[in-house]
């Protein structure tokens, strides 16, 4: 079995073939080849058992999504996107890479010739959604996105949708939650806060916290969205029939919530590291975005997240932290 | 003001053009110039008191959207589109029109100038939902196409949406019902039944019902679909906020409903020339339509449609009929 992954130098794309690495199989059979794209050249594994290509391009450019799928890959997970506030800012760079880009690949699967249908699994947002929300988000809610990035996401979405019923592809869109707690350096996302103020604690260091502390919002580690797209790779996508577009599942949890896990797992002084610091333009961003969702059609699909935000900081311990926080009350 | 008509050639836009010759006015402003574009050149209709261009353009070719909005018109009326079935058989022709030319003809009103920033009503359709539907369809439900089609409407509107709460135009998307009764000849639509078991009989014809009497539908006079787009042009839009799409009222019936309009309308001698002859095929695809909606925003913002299908057939006879239909017993 042949996986490609695009945008595989991201984060989530680096974790997705890590896992594929140290597991190489999807839905019981073996992975022996991998492709990885990227804009830019992702990092060549060292992986005796299998074969890997690494690519550097633009996934807008004419012929790349020819070159892309010229080794005719069982399983493409796509992830390449122009994130929320570059699209936001630059027009036609978001639609050029989030909605011609995909399009562009869809057709080159297309018209790779009838018998090839791969399994596509495409990473689309829960910034489709738009506000005024009802407290728990059902599936079926309409998308009104409030932002070009989510409005980008709804329109692949539908061409995932179209081409997959048209039997031109196997397509699966995975709605993600914010991913928490996200490794790193702090970022400029608004969203960024959400993780800054558990990473940055953990490792002694301050956070500031630019919103009200009985912020809601939905959340998922970055182990969780691995198993997302490995797990939409594997399954048995006639259940799903037209309907290719998921809500992923998630945790929902106030700001609070997550500062009582932090207490929990890393103690008093941990949490007094995080220092308020009001921010209304974040705030009336954060209120855009829905806080809690009910994912019931993916669970039902086997989709599965933590289920409280201790297990969220353990994952971010384990996976990054090798097991252990430098803060010396950490309990894993 | 100048109004530009996309379509223009087709039956809405032969009404709408006519309407605004009879009273060349939009929200107390006189119309004093249109433009009529289609793929084949409209008639141009004697018009002393204004000015009248007409265009045989094909929307998807390069250059098209700029000639279009050459004039800077004041409304943009935009109505052409590869229909249901020929987008259904026609894949890439159906994207090309239904997407790449309202893109572009978005982009050409974009970059023709911030100031530049007309009223923009786009023509899409309730096609863009798709089964299982509740008894009767909210404003928020959503939308799951079933066609690409409607597919290609929907992204139509996410455009319309994002240019417009992006400030390029001040979009608005109608999500029209079936449009009842369709004057002219019967066609190879689905959904011609509708129309020509009403049209037929009062023309003395014979017409076939190929689907059960118990069949719900969700139905607008063409007088109708010409006042949404009328009042479209002239609303306030501010109220809309940036959902701009809206479900169109209209009358949700049965075919029982229909045939008992018509007898009341036109006599049992009428009724006696419906011929039924199921089709499984339509009424398979007839069943993927939703039969009822309950177009409160729409109606809300003024919108208005018949209540009765003695009303519906009425207008027919008025608009189409010269106001007496040839079977004896008619009484308007």
């Amino acid at each position: 079995m042949h996986v490609l992954i695009i945008g595989a130098a991201g984060m989530v794309g680096r974790k997705i073939t890590n896992a594929l690495l140290a597991n190489p199989a999807i839905d019981g059979s073996a992975v022996t080849a991998m492709t990885l794209a990227d804009v830019i050249e992702p990092a060549k594994p060292d992986w005796p058992a299998g074969r890997v290509d690494t690519l550097a391009v633009d996934l807008a450019a004419p012929g790349t999504p020819g070159r892309l799928i010229a080794g005719r890959p069982d399983v493409i997970v796509h992830l390449a996107a122009v994130v929320s506030a570059d699209a936001e800012r630059h027009f036609d760079k978001g639609y050029t890479v989030n909605v011609d880009g995909t399009r562009a690949l869809l057709d080159a699967i297309r018209q790779a010739g009838e018998s090839y249908c791969p399994r596509f699994v495409f990473a689309s947002s829960l910034a489709i959604f738009g506000p005024p929300f009802p407290d728990c988000i059902p599936d079926d809610f309409a998308p009104q996105p409030a932002t070009s990035y989510g409005g980008q996401k709804v329109i692949a979405e539908l061409l995932v949708n179209d081409y997959t019923r048209k039997g031109m592809v196997d397509g699966i869109s995975l709605r993600l939650p914010t991913i928490c707690i996200r490794p790193g350096k702090p970022n400029a996302a608004a969203s960024g806060f959400f993780s800054g103020i558990l990473r940055e604690p953990l490792i002694g260091q301050e956070a500031a916290l630019p919103v009200s502390e009985t912020t809601r919002h939905w959340h998922a580690s970055p182990r969780s969205a691995v198993g997302f797209f490995l797990h939409a790779a594997a399954i048995d996508t006639e259940a799903l029939g037209h309907r290719r577009a998921l809500n992923m599942p998630g945790l929902s949890a106030t700001v609070a919530d997550q500062i009582e896990a932090l207490r929990k797992v890393a103690g008093q002084d941990a949490v007094d590291l995080i220092r308020k610091a009001e921010d209304p333009l974040v705030a009336e961003i954060v209120a855009g975005w829905g806080g809690d969702y009910n994912a019931t059609r993916a669970r039902e699909l086997g989709f599965t997240a933590e289920r409280t935000f201790e297990e969220i900081i353990k994952v971010h311990i384990e996976d990054e932290l090798d097991g252990a926080a430098p803060t010396a009350e950490v309990r894993v």
